[in-house]
C-alpha cells in the first residue's frame, strides 16, 4: 500500500532557502524510485522550519531511496545547514484523492 | 502558492474504519474545490489514529472547503466517533514532485 511520510527539519538561522534548494534539486529522480509526491514547504510562522510531505509506492520504496547516491549526497550537503531537530509522522495510505 | 495541511485525529476505540469511510466518501468533490491531494492513512502502531495529508491550491481554498455542505455533513457524522484529539501542521508549498 502507498506510504505517507510527513517530516520537518530545522535549519540554522538564514539557511532555510539553501536547504530548500538542495531538496528540490533532486526531486526529478525520485519518481523513478517510487515517489508519487514530494512537496517541500515552509512555515509562515517559523523562518527556519522546512516541512516535506511525501507519498511513496510503499515504505520499502521510501527506505530504499535513502540509499540512492544522489539522496546521500544531498543529505551530506544539507546536514551542516541543519540543527539536527527533526520530526516525522508516517501512515499507510488507505485511499483518497490524488493517491 | 499551494498549501499543505497534514492532520491527525483520534477515533473512539474501534471506530477508525467508519471514520475513514466517511472521509473517503466525499473526496471526489474536493478536486473541484481546489484540492490536489487528500490522502487518508492509518498508523501501523496506533489502531485509533487517522492521518490525512492534504495539498490545496491555496490556504483560502482549503478554508473555504470547510463551508461546503457535504464537508459540514461529513464532519457532523464523524464527530461522535472521534475523541476530540486533533493535531495539524501546515506549510506553504515552495516546490517538489507532484505539486
Amino acid at each position: 500500500m502507498a506510504y505517507g511520510y510527513f517530516n520537518s527539519m530545522r535549519t540554522g538561522p538564514g539557511h532555510r532557502d539553501e536547504v530548500v534548494a538542495i531538496l528540490l534539486e533532486g526531486v526529478d529522480g525520485l519518481r523513478a524510485a517510487g515517489c508519487r509526491l514530494y512537496a517541500v514547504g515552509v512555515a509562515e510562522d517559523d523562518p527556519d522550519l522546512i516541512r516535506v510531505s511525501e507519498i511513496w509506492d510503499s515504505k520499502e520504496h521510501h527506505d530504499r531511496s535513502l540509499q540512492l547516491p544522489e539522496t546521500k549526497a544531498a543529505i551530506a550537503r544539507a546536514m551542516p545547514l541543519l540543527t539536527g531537530e527533526f520530526a516525522s509522522q508516517e501512515m499507510t495510505v488507505v485511499g483518497g484523492l490524488g493517491v
